[in-house]
């Protein structure tokens, strides 16, 4: 595994992380409770807005579903990080679930949520790699085109 | 955190818990394992029917699908008593999964979940106080409006 | 609960487990952290091609969506022996995700994903049942009419 911590890595990324978004109803974004940290679902906010909405595949297309996947994916990191303080607390991250709001006929999920999961690995090396479920939703909450939620392991 | 137990505010909210529904199919409605508690998906069963059917938007408005998920809810809570007796037992609900069965074009899944985590959060307390992850889903086990399920740490 | 393994009952069964299928994607197919063991979202893989494509009630009947569940929850099974190594290490397989390409107005659901839980409980006796919850979605990778991901504690 690298030895690099995902500070650095952020860093050599030149990604900034972004402040934790806030809960968009009455719960809260992310717990830790003994060695788990379970993010809410995360959608593909950036300073407050949403950076895409629609359906993948009709409104929005593979690139931009792509780019929000990435979005949301560092909204989680973000969320990780407000609930350990140190990304170099996480040792796993240990499941990806991701939800892809699909035109009719779109079925290229792995491709969207591929954006998301090289960008956890990139970012965290081999604690990075993570299972993965992708459902292709109906409808998402805010129309979001994706939404993410993480499932770690910390010391 | 409030001092009073979930029963207390049961009580105190004028609620008298369901019998913990069966399964509606091959498997089990609860588990527990170690300090965790999982419940399978909800659905708003009361006195062993459904009190809505069909999709949220079209079929069940938003006021009908917030007492499903409600109704929801509850009958999740009974199956956390089935499985550790005392609800006092529970240290935190950290994960509400919900699912609106959704018309096409309604967007308000957070509105329609948000009224099953007040309500936990009113029995609960800070106990109460869960991540979630919300989804349009396009079809329900017995077209059911809304589907909850709910992941627990117990003493 | 049975005295017989999980392997003496495949072999009763008559079955072979296949080979555990790689990811579809930047992920990876199954994890062990601590005593738990998490699948990804297993699709309808039987040497390397889906055994059936489309929606359940449309393009696929319910007969060939169960025999789908059964080959999902196979090859899941089949990832948690990749993590393990020996099937009889798994304690508990706690919960069963369970998601349907469902064609409009499919709502059998339950007796899709019974197909899976009742191996399940087939192979692993009381240790194999577990909580489920089942979702009909919208589209799903690859166009698989079926999606199973598995939970499990392990020695």
């Amino acid at each position: 595994m690298s030895q690099t911590t995902p500070q650095e890595q952020l860093r050599k990324l030149g990604i900034t992380l972004p402040p934790a978004p806030p809960a968009v109803g009455s719960y809260v974004p992310v717990l830790r409770f003994g060695s788990f940290v379970v993010t809410s679902g995360q959608l593909p906010f950036r300073d407050g807005k949403l950076i895409a909405e629609g359906r993948v595949g009709s409104d929005v297309s593979l690139e931009q579903a792509q780019e929000a996947a990435r979005c949301c994916v560092l909204n989680a990191i973000a969320q990780l990080q407000a609930a350990v303080g140190d990304l170099s607390r996480i040792r796993r991250i240990f499941r990806l679930d991701g939800y892809v709001h699909a035109a009719p006929g779109f079925h290229q999920h792995p491709l969207v949520l591929n954006a998301a999961s090289e960008l956890l690995t990139a970012i965290f090396g081999e604690r990075g790699t993570h299972t993965r479920v992708a459902l292709g939703v109906h409808d998402m909450p805010l129309n979001a085109p994706v939404q993410i939620a993480l499932w770690a392991e910390a010391e």
